[in-house]
């Protein structure tokens, strides 16, 4: 059974609680709960990990070595900063998605910018809580 | 019924010919015959065009207005340039998601930027031809 | 007795068809009504041509070399992408005054710069379908 | 009766004095009546201030507020480097066309910005003399 | 009563201890003392909280949702390189002012832009510990 | 007695009857009047002045030396382009705080940048009125 | 026998036609017979095409695919905007040169720039006619 | 006899009250002073101005025309900022000669680029007071 | 006995187990324990930190004032992204050396600034783990 | 009989010792060797210098003034760094050809510009050590 | 006595040989002896030496060390792009003079910007030969 | 016996002659003397060169060819001019260290990049005389 890694960045906990015009009023914890159906649905095994600080995030990738097929990962802010997380990605080898919730490129100039999305599969952006769902289901046609 | 326009952009015609390691080995049309099928699968009703021509492509989109309910776009080269592709489907008033089979992000500096995206409902790139049943995977869940 | 050429780039003929807001209610088709009443009641002959295709706007300029003593331009999009309509306006050697509709100034940046301003001979942008009268006006004062 | 203010910035006194193959021969002061007495048969009142001092144009533009219904100016060098200038005008709420008699996309770089114009109703540029009558026509059309 | 969340990023925790020369020779401890109980004299509730670590203030941050009015930061170094705390500030919708003790202005230029400036209520760069006491002197007057 | 000199820049004196939503419904004279009010009430002595004419201001900083302890000043556009300005201010060596009412970090991004901001003793933005009561509170706890 | 396809892109039919000064007096049906008749003469078959439409260029060099050996072409103005003619010869895999008639290095600075350089076997700039002759000359020698 | 006009921009009247590590110790006057009978003993004629307001000077270069063989401008601060103070000096036709006491490639970026000194005969930076006198120098050998 | 701190920055905890072409094939374990027998027998004595929090990094740092002579920091991608761990280093005052295991000139162009460097004593790039050895031989050199 | 000289810039000696991946495995001596027969059998009279050394270069284009009709140079890497090799190439008054073995437009970015080719009859580039037998043809047409 | 190395650079030997439009007429020699007898009638000892080779001047500033009182440099080309020159001269700690013939700010921009001139003594550009003069008219008043 | 070369490049021969506070007072015989010495003891076999003229640097490197290991070079100030250095070191083959006595990256920017830095094996900057040595420390660990 193929096993996923979902993970968020900063600030995606607060997902229902702030600004409902940019990303919606479901809750981040709804959201992941019926992701989690989803992915069950299709036979997959995943599970899943929220930090909003930068090195949890890398040290759950750390320790994602050997244990998973894919990664998918919503950065939040962490898209435009973070070399670190990039190297984190780079060290284990996994294959990653990364998905945006708005798109991001209607949105500031500086969130114009990713630095993962040269090293990820491919990005999806823009489809509120499908972007996940989408990911999954590229996952289920390639796996 | 809802209806479904599917654009493609120059040298798509060419799938299947052309860069395999870069663009995969299925040609245009088989990848469209599937999405098709796909498409109908779905409930929808698709109509299908390719030019490598901007302005015939413009001129496809006009005709669109008040037919259809969503664009799925590649506009391939079209996405770096094209600042009358942008105005057409703004035009136009339907809203669109924009594909790319290859991961813009990885290849040269100049296909990073897109002049579509940021009035785009959403982009899917990277996914190769998958990209294209993504965006339809959305469809079907808001509409 | 005076000729004149009136060019209009892509998505002009879907004026009145789209973004009332930005570029006014009047159709293409009954602005170039008025403005060729307009024309002929200032003792001038016109001429009106309008393409999305980038290339066809380029055939009509070379066809007019030794026809026409002043072209209007309103070349839309192509005002901040086309190197080559540069140069055939150029190639024909008849001056030639680019219009706007809307004040490009007050919207996305990319529409700031223009490849044809420096070689017209003046520029009119922002009162809507008055910008071409006034160029019209224009000419009635040299010619 | 519709009231206009027309404002000249620095240098504009200097007219038909100073580089008579970029900006004519006429001076001023004949450009200024001629212009007073094509404003007057349209209908409109008209009162003229230039100045070489950015700070006297600003309170000229001060001392508006609440007689003009319409702001003609050309604001010289103080284009592309008074803030100030974009402040008053915005101050007194009055709408403004911008003008200029050269062509500035045809001059020095540092010529093609403009600290207005994305605030202005409209801009004209390059027609000599007439880019001021234009804007009178357009007042007309509109008033 | 009104309640503030007083926020101090990286590093700040060593003032007093770090190159006295930009920003004294009192501790952080001292200050911070000193500004509650020129907090409480103004009759505002205060709480106050520094880490070095970016997911900690923003773990901190959303915890402030539906308890403070407002909130005063010095967010440190994290003002030139951190989105997410931006994020973090518009996720709990709570209005802030952001103050530095030295001018920002006069250091390296990678101090010169904030990522939270044009999101606070308003900046104070420069006043040493009395940048606090003026933001809390702006709360008493307008709370 | 300390003296202070508070300075305002161009199109202050329209406060009030220009752009309430960015400046606010008081007049310059109210909000002067209050001002000049709460300084005697410090203790310190202030004189004010107000031009359109950015000569004129460097005449009256001139005119400071010797004369004033400190010089608030509230640049107005002529923060963004006045390097005369700045070189006034440090031909005096008079100590200075540069204010603004609005927010220049949520404005044109051409407001983003200051002549003076790094040559001051400290910045205050965005706090309406308040940003010139605030660098008076400065004063007072250190003069 | 070797085939050989000669592409010109925009504006280059008016050879002759404009801008003596830049591009000589030989119009473009005389230079390419002279051409044809060189190319006959060293044993290669050539093949000739013009267009001012990029999409025709596009869909000619599709056509090419198995057909010709090396393709020679003008790109016109084109070299400094397409995207979609680049991918288009990558699409072939047919190696090409590109050459110019003008140095577009003495003239403005956005024709400095080509798309298709870096991936051409060579470049030719300057030779007027003869730049076609010399790249001729050069598929002599190693075919 | 020939006739020079010595200018000098915003806050040269403070030389010697200023910074004197960067502008010497003798005061504006006592250099003019200096200056005059210098000039006086080579046989010309010189008149001198000083002002703050950018339009004063202006006006100043205006009234110049037909009466000074050379212009010496010491442009202070304007040299950076003032396009109108350039088209004041093309408008009288007058050849200038450019000079700044301190050698301003050694001080603030923004010092380094002269909206005069393309349009001058020549440029002198950085000798103190010399600078004036090195430029009667040249126009003793000249005229 | 001279004391050195040896701080390790985020994922070169992986050492060894990511990208062994760019890296090589040694545990950061190993490394470690050979470096530390190495400053052992230099006489000094060291001790080592690895996180992959930035702010864990900058609590290391601040404990460290007064306790060691030297630090020797690979930052790993904080290098590029970390304004506050420059902060850090330098509000302790202890002398650091900045050292790189790859070649960080021949990597992305993000990688080639250092907020670090110009801070440092001295930088050593590109030499795999004698990095680290390079700097305790300088150390030993002048300690 | 006409006179051409043949310069060769820096590395060039190691022609054939150096990466034959980039410049192929004949040698700088049997390269210019079949080029010294091939200019002789058109006719022509040729010299040749090679040289590490800027102003050796520069000495030989000095020398070369009134002595021959044309130079081909290859300038080597002082293509992309040297002002005093265009200004020795322009001082003589020689036309000259600018001829590269590689294609440099697919090299590095700092090889992307060249000092030379604005100033150059044309620019030759790609085409290995036929780049100099094209150079060759040309002045073979029109000398 | 006082005594002047005067530097040369690349060039500079075909003054009066090249483009006598920009450089005018008289050649190097003569304009060199004049210098020479006009430094030795104000008392002065003075050396000359002109270079195409960077190094070669290097090697003569070198030599300068302890021997010359002052040094007027005219660049040439190397003012532009050499660093080295500009270290040659910081290394002997002789104060220089900057000369040029031409006025470098009317010509290419790559010529605007100098590695000398923020440390020298001061700049003198455009006056022709009589730039040399200027400068030693300078050291006179000063030596 | 492994051989190395140490090369040094424009105005080093001055170290211990300029500016003592940058780069020390020891002279560069004594430095390379020690050095010599140094790589001896570590049983290699050094030659030594300087030289202040790129094109002698550039065939002292070609001459190496097939004979040294390993190349030590501070190449001075041509480590941010020199492009043809770049190129004399890849046509050898032959591995090299950049060395620089100063930390570059604390001067000033132009000095923060390097046309050697990406081709080297590695870099160490800023450890004064000590940047040679540890080079051969290296090289004493892989050799």
């Amino acid at each position: 059974m193929k096993r996923i890694l979902v993970l968020n960045g900063p600030n995606l906990n607060m997902l229902g609680k702030r600004e409902p015009d940019v990303y919606g009023r479901e809750t981040y914890e709804e959201i992941m709960t019926e992701l989690s159906s989803y992915i069950d649905a299709k036979g997959f095994k995943a599970d899943f990990y929220q930090s909003n600080i930068e090195g949890e995030l890398i040290n759950r990738i750390h320790s994602a070595i050997g244990f998973y097929d894919y990664i998918i990962i919503n950065p939040g802010a962490f898209t435009h900063t973070s070399v670190a997380l990039r190297d984190a990605l780079l060290s284990v080898s996994i294959p990653f998605i990364e998905v945006h919730l708005s798109n991001i490129f209607s949105r500031e100039p500086f969130r114009h910018h990713s630095y993962l999305s040269d090293v990820a599969k491919g990005v999806i952006t823009g489809f509120g809580k499908y972007s996940y769902f989408m990911a999954v289901d590229f996952l289920f046609r390639i796996m």
